[in-house]
């Protein structure tokens, strides 16, 4: 075997024999084993984004903008009046808006001349204070425009997501949301998760590529909402930008190779801030660019922008956010101290690396509930038609069900004596059939293995034994924690109980928890139109203590504890137990209508 | 006749009938008048500028440089702490050097992980505080470079003269002057003076024309100077440049049109500071470049450096400060107020517009002395060989000897009478002849027209008017001035006595007369070197109270008495009255040795 482009391989992949079937040339017998692969639907359903509108935004923020328009009636000059024509701007700034030692570019002055005498001295001059955040850094002049043009001023949040990206286009004065755009992140064909991505942009012109990438899906967010708000991109004149520490990295071209290797160190947890022409970004080219602040390379800006936008920086109750994605990111803590960390769940639960996993698009299915008695499933489908794999939320509530109908032990195994037709012996090991072949879209069996049981089951245990290290660090016990705040879009959709039963989530109450959508995106929003939340922002990074899991030896151990259904000790999910003891099992349609967000 | 392209002529040009030969179709009988034409000689003597050396600079500044390089060991991150690559810089910074709230660039962020790495965390930094003029504006971190490279901190000062460009090469470090190149400006073949410039800036591309060309004369200046110095480019950390408002225009591709129509006002007195990259000047991309403050369209920061390092900022004295060259800018004061005005002298005195006029290079007449009984002239030629045409300083000569001997009249014109052959009637009406055929490097007679002498009185008028309406505005007399500084390339050549007799300059004890050289390259040198000496040039832009000629009608009145040798009054210039009355001429020759700094 010669592989002719070992382009997209880490040199682990390469030891481990891995190969890019149309790059590499068999020379003789071979051993071929295919990877999972997952085809990307390449369309988001708008609708399941809609409960973010019904979210309130839970830090009540001051509206504190930095980026002004001042619309200026100039006296032309005169053999009396010389003044050049910056200071003559910049004079009436100061006079009428108290703006001093304004700061501006070339490029503005190279069009200030022409401008203000086509506009007869009449323009609108667009200012952004607090530059370099700092209070008392210098007013920016970042464009002069004819005619009075203060009240079209706009701005653009931005989730750079690893599978998402979302763009927010805000009217500044009115601080308004006017559109929503989402779609794919262009990386994705590059790797699925960040590590992927951080060895694609380590080869080559890899870097620049992933850069491009993501940018040009943002320039085309950008235009699709614009053009929705009937706004042009030119006059988006500030952009917040939220996402984890990779994505933040490869957004801005900085190579992010040491995220991945210990001691994990990235080039920049809290960047300055840019232009958008210093990147390409298709705003104003003089628009300010500012990234949040991050806490580590595992723990992103889109952490602490939610930390912020969930209201936990206010909280005086113990509260566990979590965002329940590939990282896992969790933080615990109240209004005066957080411990942070990111458990590298992995992205089963975003339906890779499961057979027939899928992400939350149409086809997927969603719910799933299993007769106690016949163990034949019932499910609900996105979009209604017949299914094509399982989505997260599907996959945690198959897992759930197949538990507490004993389907499958604690230990994830199939039971092999039961009377159904759908547990049976599969191409790796025994597996549960959801859907024969005649009722699937693809017209083949929709199963889930027990290899894909195990995948379930490791996730969940590393989001599990993440909160339990950073409990166990505050000396507290995950039953104390007073709420949880669950954030990212994959979040929306939990059935809390049925997360509960495997051990995902903390057995409390269900008041306890809330589904807060995209908190990367509302705290960027926030950002975008307070300078004190975004201030907040980076108050919430430097608050974090991040702590280190594969420093952190309990965190292997309540990882290996954890690998049971609910957990080792099942005491430590009563109300999982309680299930068993009674027998007493509520209607799952009435659970599902009950606490989940779905409809 | 039909014109092809009019690319080089303005609306009044074409309007007097103007035509560019080479892009005219004669397409009928056509009567063509020739104008006078200047071959440039494209090098310049590096000797004549070698008296830059002699003259102290005069303000004695304190060295207070905005631009420091430190060398950092960092303690490498590891799993205790995983401060990420910019704060542990930053906080290396702020611990041992007391720099807070530094602020960088995208590219300094995407170099800085593979540096530290490369460097095993032992590195420089390059930073420049007082970014934007601001004592409390952000320090910048424009650099990090491996292992210790703190000695080699340079920096350039730019003098962007309308005919020549000057670069001094700095060591940042020890504030020694390293080298200095100095060439044409590659302008020059786009127009000869500041006028023509704009004019050609204002069609098509003329004005990223002419940027190109400013610019490609300077990156070859710091080419060679560093190349002398041992020096790379890439090294050059900082640069301060002066110049007159047009070309500082130029040389940031602002368009300069405003500059030229009343109320003539620039895009800008006082640049913001810019990055080298922004206008791809060939130093350190990063170099911050800072234009200093000029004080209007025809007063600009070659002025205002030239007042600072001439040391008028500190005079008691009343001072005068000329810049004999095309504009003839104009300062009257003391350290606590200056008048100022430029006078549009032309550029008579720098061979343009002189039939037989050039620069001072080889093959240039620059002193001559008229044998008062047989009219017959000697000379010194630049370099000693057989003379091409006559310099600036050799005009001056020629015109005040042709007076003082009687060859003109007061008002300029030759005598017919005279018992020589050297005055004769020629193309242009009568003219005075200083070289034979036989006698010149070219063959043909070297003449001064009574076409010559109208312009060389015009141009001296005009800087007679320009100072006297400036005293008249100060209400003084200009016998009252203490001093009279006089800068800029020309002015070092000057022969005292000859330009007093003519009505040049006022007629004052010769040991008021102090000639400094290139006095904006000089203040430039300072303002890189010092922040208070950059803070000095700014104060004295804005001391500088311009007094607009064209706006005031005893300028005229001044000029058109002044077209007399040296004036209508005698009574002004009674040393030169002194002269005819008494009949008693100094030899000339020890006039010349005992005044003039040439050799």
């Amino acid at each position: 075997m010669r592989r002719r482009s070992t382009l997209r391989l880490s040199a682990e992949d390469l030891a481990s024999g891995h190969a890019i079937a149309c790059q590499t040339v068999i020379e003789g017998a071979a051993a071929i084993s295919l990877l999972p692969q997952e085809e990307v639907t390449r369309h988001l359903t708008t609708d399941r984004t809609a409960v973010d509108d019904q979210v309130p935004l839970v830090y009540d923020f001051l509206r504190d903008q930095t980026l002004r328009a001042f619309y200026l009636e100039l006296t032309p000059p005169d053999l009396a009046d010389q003044t050049d024509d910056l200071s003559r701007v910049q004079r009436a700034l100061r006079r009428e808006h108290d703006l001093e030692h304004l700061v501006t570019n070339l490029v503005v002055l190279q069009a200030l001349g022409d401008t203000l005498r086509a506009a007869d001295w009449k323009v609108t001059a667009i200012v952004e204070s607090d530059t370099w955040q700092q209070p008392d850094g210098p007013p920016r002049l970042l464009d002069v425009l004819p005619g009075d043009r203060t009240g079209r001023l706009f701005g653009a949040a931005l989730d750079i997501g690893t599978t998402s990206n979302v763009v927010y286009l805000v009217d500044l004065n009115s601080g308004k949301l006017l559109a929503r755009a989402v779609d794919y992140n262009g990386q994705i064909a590059r790797g699925e998760d960040v590590i992927s991505r951080i060895i694609y942009a380590s080869k080559n012109d890899g870097l620049t590529e992933l850069q491009g990438l993501v940018l040009q899906t943002f320039n085309g967010l950008l235009e699709r909402a614009a053009r929705r708000a009937r706004v042009s991109p030119q006059e988006i004149y500030k952009v917040t930008a939220a996402g984890n520490t990779t994505m933040t990295h490869l957004f801005l071209g900085l190579p992010p190779q040491s995220i991945r290797l210990s001691p994990f160190v990235p080039a920049v947890n809290s960047p300055p801030p840019f232009l958008a022409a210093d990147i390409g970004l298709q705003a104003h080219p003089r628009a300010g660019v500012n990234c949040l602040a991050g806490v580590a390379s595992y723990v992103g800006s889109d952490i602490s922008a939610g930390v912020v936008s969930s209201g936990l920086m206010e909280a005086d109750q113990l509260t566990l956010f979590l965002d329940i994605g590939t990282n896992g990111e969790t933080v615990l803590g109240t209004k005066d101290w957080l411990l942070t960390c990111a458990c590298s769940a992995g992205p089963a639960f975003e339906g890779a690396g499961v057979e027939h996993g899928m992400r939350a698009t149409a086809g997927a299915i969603e719910e799933i509930w299993i007769n106690g008695e016949t163990y034949e499933p019932s499910y609900r489908v996105i979009g209604g038609g017949k299914p094509e794999g399982i989505c997260g939320s599907g996959l945690i509530s198959l897992l759930a069900e197949l538990f507490i109908t004993g389907v499958i032990d604690r230990a994830g195994n199939p039971k092999r004596r039961l009377r159904t037709p759908r547990v049976r012996e599969g191409h790796h090991g025994l597996e549960y059939v959801v859907a024969w072949a005649d009722d699937t879209a693809n017209g083949s069996d929709i199963v889930l293995t027990k290899v894909d049981i195990d995948n379930l089951v490791r996730t969940k245990a590393a989001i599990y034994a993440g909160y339990t290290v950073l409990c166990r660090s505050a000396g507290i016990d995950p039953s104390d924690v007073q709420q949880v705040l669950i954030g990212g879009a994959f979040g929306q959709y939990i059935n809390v109980e049925k997360a509960v039963q495997i051990g995902l989530l903390p057995d409390l109450p269900w008041d306890r928890f809330q589904f807060l959508g995209n908190t990367s995106i509302k705290g960027a929003y926030m950002a975008l139109l307070s300078r004190d939340a975004r201030r907040r922002v980076e108050e919430a990074a430097g608050m974090m203590t991040y702590v280190e899991l594969s420093a952190d030896n309990s965190f292997y151990n309540n990882f290996t504890s954890a690998l049971f259904l609910p957990h080792t000790e099942i005491a430590r999910f009563p109300s999982v137990e309680a299930v068993f003891q009674n027998g007493a099992r509520k209607s799952p349609q009435a659970v599902g209508e009950g606490v989940s967000v779905n409809p």
